[in-house]
């Protein structure tokens, strides 16, 4: 089955540029976005002003980084299922050599459990280098469970991917037990940057983001999530920068927390549990996305694993500009309502 | 602040033909998918022949649609903020007007409340025509809330969207109250087909659906989903139809049931609440989507809503190919490792 | 099966008065609280002396009520299954009446509908009077269900409950379409009052609530939640007043908000969702509940649904109490603690 | 403040005997309930009966044990955050002397971390021997936080619980990393007794069961949570043993899995994550309760914990009975409406 390549074009710009710090980077850089919604960019662009007006910009941490597959097994019971764990977890170090034996990058750095009735649930963790790292999962977990499968005849296959994983798919196990890297985004933001670049004081801007992102979350039955719309800049990121852009499922689970510190400035923070990203693997060989990487500095040599830290800092960054921009107007009446208000109410008064 | 506008060539190609059904079409017709995890395409191909061997192929069932937005305001407590409820509901017909005003197309159909202490949530529900009605939402919101804030001076402005609406975040509330179209995909797939095309058995494919996509889910603590990867189409079917594909995060939400029938047959089904299209607005103006919809039989000359609702049932059907052919395969061990484990065990047992 | 009938003997002590006031209710009264756990009795007798010390002391404001139940139609197909809701709504009013002619007190009030697949869920919304309604709720839903089978041979049976109801499990559902009555408890606590009786400071029970009961919560996975510990008071209540207190898992899915105002007062609210509580029906016979419930002044004549509203003003009240109480103690270092870190520190210092 | 103590009366009766097998004891023992709801009795009863027509009875697996508590540091950045969870990680060994300096049974058995901005969560999982462990927890949580804040002075004191413990609160961490005992419950119900004592098929109660606690509960948008009812069996057991019953809050999301084997038999499982029961410690001094637990076998002269276990298959084998019976009453159609649909289907047919 051959395929007629056509092309999807999507609308690129660069925003910024950025200015980053933090464990991970120390830079100024323009940012690639690629979506249909263009107003996208100059909201996003005033997040950038905004870095820029800051020592040291936008500090992105990095708090933890894997990619995780979960196969089932079944076993005749729960019972045997419970003896089934403990004799897997006995063999942790066998299994780390095979992971080890499949490939150059690829490591196992843990193993997590369920058991519902007699299906027991094995969520496998990987380091994956500078790979966002489904593939490798994939060949990882397909031969850990043929390994299990031949050393306990008792185990039954179940399935090579159970959902506890998880991929493409809001959950409460990926921030918990996690997937993908951890970042952080944060800065703190004058107070005369907050008056004239976002129109708005840090009061209006903590009050809207209890009221929205979190009571507001919290009343929509959202899941461990926070946010108003890390999904928009996520996907245009992961376009720009060929990514696997359907995990920005588990990429807009993520908290945006605001505090309104004593003189008037803005501690303004993007905590993004789940941003999946790579620097080489599957989309990369494209060639405008190797000059996007490239340009983002993401394309060096170094240690494995420092690059995609890299492009995850950038990804965070601009998260960070765009849910700062947006909550700010947010804070905002808009200006034709305004009008409207003061208006009617002026003619009622009189 | 011009930008230069570059593009992200995203690898596109056409799907099938897929034969569908329903209450809103009845053709075969070609479905475009643009990703950069081209061994979709095949996938979703499987799913498409298969398609092509159902008597009425895929019967997509248009359920219900909307476009949300939740504003807040708020009140001096809650105790006003109840009070506030009532008088707006009363105001109900003036609001429908004010909409009507507004917008050619949009209009108000229903009304929600959630109230937090003095914070009243009050998600608006708008029919929005061909449009997916995100900017429809937003402005008829705008002149809702400034109307409602003359006529009301005891309602405060809290937010112009409250995160009860909710975009492009995982929810509870977009499932129960509705948001997008909700469609379901569905067909009886003949036991040779199940044996022949998808090399499986109709028993094999509910054990593996209930395991993973079910209980997996559970286990995830995922929240109101339980599926393989819709995520994965939708995505490739948005950026081909100029859709705003950050939206692929609520209709990641939706659920795929698999009954094995006593002939050996198989029903599956794809239950899509959220799948928010559109066949007119942002994004439509491009050239090769406006190409691609029009292949897509969605460019006709139709009363309002219909083209969309088209649009909407390729999707769920595109959907339904992709989800079919990943569970066949995972209810069989990869080739390699059941080499691997026959060979081990074989050799064990001697 | 005759059974031999002994008795738990949960230790039950009456708290307060409790000053409460608001659209239900404007009085004092002492509050019965039934639990192993007797700490609990202090710590809200300290929150019914705070509503004391309050002009008004707490308001509680009614915002709903309704009980619901869900049953499954089974149809052949989804295709079928939307025929069927339609039906279903053009027959509201033959339903209305079919629930009239059941019960002195319950009215069939709305209808809500969810299709997955071939089950179309159709959750009924009974008002029932001073009951909880558990009973009225299945007895409507079982004539509910034969009329419409007898009406609709289309329609196969599912269940007679089909957990989209939802009773005693964790949903989204409940709160955003509601079930039990919806009340909210605040008052704004005065200066004087949150420093000497609380020993704490507004800004210092603001930060813990946003940290703890927002942020917490979100980060722990949890859905339509932010409090401490309202479950606590629920249960004691709930036993002590005759109530089904596995209801405590739903009614423990509620909002604590706290306001720090200028002045250094306190807005404290408990946003309650889903109290199921009754006045009349199963358990209210036992000789002490009855007493129990006179004492409350919830067994005047009055308009059906009024003594049951009393009863969840006061429920509202005491949960404010005991959630009051607790923040503002784990504002504090627990004293043993402060102690440590002091002697520890200064010597370090030294 | 002395407290009048009075008693909530709450009937309690003896169910069973049950007859229980697995890694936790193999006995048959009557098992009490406390409730207002007492037409639970029977029900239960019925299940009860099925386990005694059952070789070996319900199994009862003991999968795992933890208390854990969250508590928050707060640190002047998410960057020291980071860093200071790599120092509390690396100072592990002290805060097990920490903990086994504080308590005979204690002893710290992990740690797991969130970071939320500058937040850092930190949840200790502890084993404590028979007791629910509530009370040690917090001391422990106590000692541990005071020892942190003298070694680490740039952590602030943040809340002594964070929400990320999480007691009495619908969450999915406490099922993803555990909290209490998790059991599950299990048995093969052969073809006769399914036909003659529950009067179903073991093909009705799976469908029923899938339709209902799977999809139903994933349709209203339920947390880690796929059941009938088990807040009823717990309540009535925490009750009647003295246990915190707020704790039927988490213990309400479990999971009930049935599979309709070919030769008409059903396996029917209960898995139950959140037990949260002890033999010792609050409320177990009543001398109902002390004769209670007697009677269980649960106060025998074992190794710290196994009176607990014990305890946790009891109570875990009294919600497979309660279960089970509601189960297969719900795949009938009520009498009464069996009755009205038959007549009436007839008299049109006429």
């Amino acid at each position: 089955m051959a395929h007629d390549v056509e092309y999807a074009q999507v609308p690129l710009s660069w925003i910024g540029p950025v200015r980053i710090s933090g464990n991970v980077m120390n830079d100024e850089v323009k940012i690639p976005l690629a979506t249909y919604e263009t107003p996208l960019w100059p909201s996003c662009g005033r997040g950038a002003k905004v870095s820029r007006m800051i020592e040291g910009g936008i500090t992105c941490t990095f708090v933890s980084e894997k990619m995780t597959r979960s196969v089932i097994f079944t076993l005749d019971s729960a019972a045997d299922a419970v003896i089934a764990r403990d004799n897997i977890i006995a063999r942790t170090d066998e299994l780390k050599k095979v992971v080890e034996s499949s490939s150059r990058f690829a490591k196992l750095v843990d193993i997590h459990f369920q058991i519902a009735s007699r299906l027991l649930f094995v969520r496998f963790d990987f380091f994956s280098g500078d790979a966002s790292g489904h593939n490798m999962a994939t060949l990882a977990s397909e031969r850990l469970m043929a390994y299990l499968m031949e050393q306990m005849p008792e185990l039954g296959y179940g399935s090579i991917s159970g959902n506890y994983c998880t991929d493409k798919k809001t959950s409460a196990v990926n921030g918990i037990l996690g997937r993908g890297k951890c970042m952080i985004a944060e800065a703190v933001i004058p107070e005369p940057v907050v008056r004239e670049r976002l129109r708005t004081t840090a009061k209006r801007l903590a009050e809207l983001n209890e009221r929205k992102n979190l009571v507001g979350s919290i009343m929509a039955g959202s899941l461990r999530s926070g946010n108003a719309h890390y999904a928009n800049m996520l996907l245009g990121f992961y376009l720009a920068t060929g990514q696997d852009a359907a995990n920005i499922v588990e990429g807009s689970q993520g908290l945006t927390q605001v505090e309104a510190l004593d003189d008037g400035s803005v501690r303004f923070t993007c905590t993004l549990p789940h941003l999946i990203v790579g620097s080489v693997g599957n989309g990369k060989g494209l060639d405008f996305v190797e000059k996007n990487l490239t340009a983002l500095g993401c394309k060096e040599d170094r240690e494995p694993g420092e690059n995609a830290r890299r492009l995850a800092a950038c990804c965070a960054a601009i998260v960070w500009c765009g849910e700062l921009s947006l909550l700010a107007a947010q804070t905002n009446p808009g200006e034709l309502m305004e009008a409207h208000v003061a208006i009617e109410r002026a003619s009622k008064s009189e």
